[in-house]
Formats: structure tokens, sequence, C-alpha cells
């Protein structure tokens, strides 16, 4: 077992019954063709799920649009990139020479990428709940740090402020529909960021409320892609 | 207990030991301050995953993307909306008279979303393994009916018969990036589809691959979204 691996495991709280499996999530698939690729997949799927659950039980009352956000934070690739190298991953990876040396080990996006494979392999090994558990000490700290009252300012100053805080040009809204009876109508508004080239669309009870949900789609886009 | 409600049961393979829980996924955010939306944010996570999970064990020898391709096929608000529909899901529904009176017991949206809040309420009764039984009853005709090498088609030709199928103008493809050393350069490509306002980028080691990649992501988006 390699001082590395060994890090890894104890940082996950997690040592692998299958070392194989352990290797496969830290290969790149520039090193072999039994590469971490389909994990990483499998395991995006469970630190969403992780995540979801553990957020829906710490915050029992917050609505599930802040939630979403909330989620969209702890997952994005920078928070995985700065847990993995917090716990050394990249002294992990098995990366081709050419890799190597343009700084593959360093690189965000194989970090997130190889932190999720890990996540998959302890869910195919050992099953949901040991899963979950890597999942909720990985992101302890940030849970620890979330407020939702804080953070519940509404999408579209947060969306505003965001894009501001990036040096983007600020969003326009168009009304794309009005549907319903006259009584109860719904609201389908557009959130345009042409600069971005990004459309999202929401629904609401009021243009103001379709307006704040397609601020909210984009806010999610823009923060889970960043 | 009402036999809209039993059916349904019976059709998950659940019966809820918290009829309050079942009461509350099949609540629509029009007829009650308790209603479905947390829970289909829940649900929608576990559903991914556990679709996810099912497609990974199914298809052993299925690269991540073609898999990626199949799950989106499975949970798309179309497919789930289908199998709401097959199991009578909209006579359990409890919705505002408005919403009856518009149709909404037949709305897509509305029916998916009420299925995701179910599997939501069943993992949180039951767990993970319990919620992933349910899953899998559910797309069990689907699942069967999947071919990985008839779907394998490379992303860029499914992509122009996809929006071939829908009258829709072809994609155009640009080279955004061309980065890394001479003898191992990355490429990044984007695929823009003007009139759908959508724009996707993805990586490769030749303009091919991230000519696919780009392709593969807008894909995923179209369809998920479709």
């Amino acid at each position: 077992m390699s001082a590395p691996d060994a890090r890894v495991e104890q940082a996950l709280g997690h040592v692998f019954a299958s070392r194989a499996l352990l290797a496969q999530a830290l290969t790149h698939s520039s090193f072999s063709s039994s590469h971490n690729e389909r994990l990483e997949l499998l395991g995006d799927a469970v630190l969403d799920c992780a995540a979801t659950d553990l957020l829906f039980r710490r915050f029992p009352d917050t609505p599930e649009g802040l939630l979403s956000r909330l989620r969209a934070s702890l997952v994005k690739e920078d928070t995985l990139a700065e847990i993995a190298a917090g716990i050394a991953l990249g002294d992990a990876l098995r990366l081709s020479a050419g890799e190597q040396k343009t700084g593959g080990r360093g690189r965000p996006a194989l970090l997130a990428n190889a932190l999720e494979a890990l996540i998959g392999a302890v869910f195919l090994e050992a099953g949901y709940d040991a899963a979950r558990a890597v999942v909720a000490r990985l992101l302890e700290s940030r849970l620890v740090a979330l407020n939702p009252e804080r953070d519940a300012r509404d999408p579209k100053t947060a969306l505003q402020e965001w894009l501001h805080a990036q040096a983007k040009q600020p969003p326009r809204y168009e009304i794309v529909s009005t549907t319903g009876p006259a009584h109860a109508p719904v609201f389908r508004a557009a959130c345009v960021i042409d600069t971005l080239g990004l459309r999202t669309e929401g629904e609401g009870r009021s243009r103001r409320h379709a307006e704040q949900a397609a601020a909210a789609c984009a806010l999610e886009q823009l923060q889970g892609a960043a």
C-alpha cells in the first residue's frame, strides 16, 4: 500500500477492501484503459444524493430552491477540487507522464473527478450509507458553515451580485408567456445573459416570482459550472 | 385510505408507514403549504442516483458518456410523466380547484414532480435500498428495452438527428482553445445552437473528440430538458 493511498483512505474514513477498485478510482484516462470515468459518473450521482440527503435533514424548514442553491455550492467543481487538494489527493493520482508534466496533479477538474470516483467506489463496495458517511465527513466543515438565512437573498439580487463580482454584464428578463385562467395566471419568464450565451426560464404566479425562478436557475447553472 | 392512494402504493411496491408523508408527496403547492417540493428535490437526486446505480451494474462495459445519455432518457420529465400516467398518479394528486380545472391532473411536469416526491418519501422513510427497489420496478420495462450498442451512435450524429426530428437548425462547432504541450494537445470545442440559445463545451485530445464531447453535453441538456 502506497503512503499517498493510505492518506487518502484515512481522510475518507474508509479503507478499501478491494485495492483494485481504489486504484481504478485514482486512475486518469491518460494512464490506463482501466480508468475512473465510469466510477466518476456513479460517484457524481451518489454525491448529489448524499449532499441533498444531508441538507434536507439539516435544514428541515428551508425551501427547495434555497436547498438546491446550497447543494450547488457544496458539489461544484471548485469546492470538490479544494477538498481534494486538502486531502492531498493529487499525490495519489495515476496519470500519464504528459499529464504530470502539464500540472495534472493540481488541475481542479482532474482532482474533482477523482474525488467523485472515490465516492462512487465506496458506494459500490460498501453501499449508500457508507458513501454518505464519507460525503458527510468530507463536507462537514462546509455544511456547518452554511447559513440558509444569510443565503436566502432573493435569486435576482444574488445573480446580479455574482455577475458583478465576475465583472460580467447584468442579466435581462423577458416574460415569455402568460397561461392559466385570469384568476390564477402562470407567468413564464426568461433570464438572459447575452455575454455568457445563457438563457434560463422559470415559472411563477407573478412576474416577479417567474423572474426569481429564472434567476435561481441561472445562478444554479453558473455556480454549478464555476 | 383512499383507493387512488392504495393503487399508487401497489404500483410502487411500497406501503407507506407514514400516511402523512404519502399525503405530502402527493400534495401540489397550490393545495397546501405542506406540499411536495422539498420531497421532489430529494427524490430527484435519489432517482438520479438509483438510475445510475442500475445502469452501472446492468451495463458493465458501457462508457460513461453513453451511460449518461441512457440515464437522461430514463429520468427526463417525459418519461417520468408517462410512468406516472401509467400508474394513475393523477387521480391521487391533491391540487387546488383552479389547478384541477386547468388540467393539472394530466400536466406532465406536475406528474413527474409528484413521482419524484414519492421516491423521495420512500427514501426518507425506508432508506436507499427501498427507494432503489421502487425505481427499479418503475423503470423495469424501459431498462430492459435499452440497447447501448444501438444507442452508441456518436453524439454529433445523434444530436444532428435529434435536432432534425424537432425541425430545428443544425448545430455549429467552434474550437475555443488548444492547450497542453505540442505532443499532447487538449482541444476545447463549443457546440452552438443559435435558435435554442444553447452553447455547450467539451474537451478532447483531438478536434473531433472535443466536438463529440460538446455535442454529448448539448444532447444531455436537450434530452434532460425535453
